[in-house]
């Protein structure tokens, strides 16, 4: 958790994509406690043209995270603040084209692999 | 708000996809009650064997809209009428073959810019 | 229902990536109880870079549903362990490649065509 889709201008390097993905899970690690580990992402290249943030001008990056309810509201704010704050420092991103969108679900709506449900689990076993 | 992703078959022309984009646009504005300006899409095109509608033929449009809880029933009632109608008269998409899901978030999990969450920011100030 | 979307690997051929979103269709069908003809199906091949999944090596498929709340967590459990050793055993997918989120929306939530909400209009009618 969480799984994060990150869509962002085609025009841009390979590698520059990849600096995007590191400072994304850094920021979701570091602002919403998940363990060191936790990186699951989609990164979908998209042409500028396929991207519509109102009127706004110059590339941008949508962010679609999907995690279990209970994240504290500080904690997502601290996430919208740090990765806005990333992204323009370290990878020419203009603060006002940074969207965020969190969808939440919940304990039995997670399967990492082999099958399990391990939030599911965790509690069964408590 | 709302977040809008907008699955179209790639072998249409450009200005194609752009005019399905601005209809989606204006029928998300006019009966879901968002401001003039509130435009945030995602525009991907597949191939039309990456889009499964059970046994339907010929192009279809799938349209996925985060937004936050509220909205009332018929007023989404009203969206899918509109656009439905918008794409088979103006966009040569059949009424069969437009696809609408919705998914709700809270007040939250919006940042359009600038790191800030603005639905919070509302209510605190108040 | 329910939308799913299926991301995998694109350098595999267009007929293994057709098995998957039969398997996965079955899948839904038979676990989660969906009527018969129920397929609704976005499937998004990328690089294995635009994938991340932990450390994980080798090819990967991760699965988005959307779908009705009420689906009881045994079902989804059965779902988790039919679709991960199908691709297993039918698609050269490791066990601990196959990632699935599950995210819950309501009955005016969705539109199948015609711009009509038909679980509303169940529920109006009864």
């Amino acid at each position: 958790m969480p799984l994060v889709t990150i869509t962002l201008p085609d025009h841009r390097p390979v590698l520059w994509r990849k600096k995007v993905a590191d400072l994304v899970n850094a920021a979701v690690i570091e602002t919403l406690d998940f363990p060191e580990d936790d990186r699951y992402q989609i990164i979908q290249p998209l042409p500028v043209e396929q991207m519509e943030l109102q009127a706004r001008h110059r590339d941008a990056v949508i962010l679609q995270l999907t995690l279990r309810a209970g994240r504290p509201t500080h904690a997502k704010q601290a996430f919208y603040r740090r990765i806005t704050d990333d992204l323009a420092r370290q990878a020419d991103i203009a603060p006002a084209n940074v969207m965020i969108v969190i969808t939440e679900n919940r304990d039995a709506d997670w399967c990492f692999g082999h099958g399990e449900a391990p939030f599911l689990q965790a509690h069964q076993a408590s």
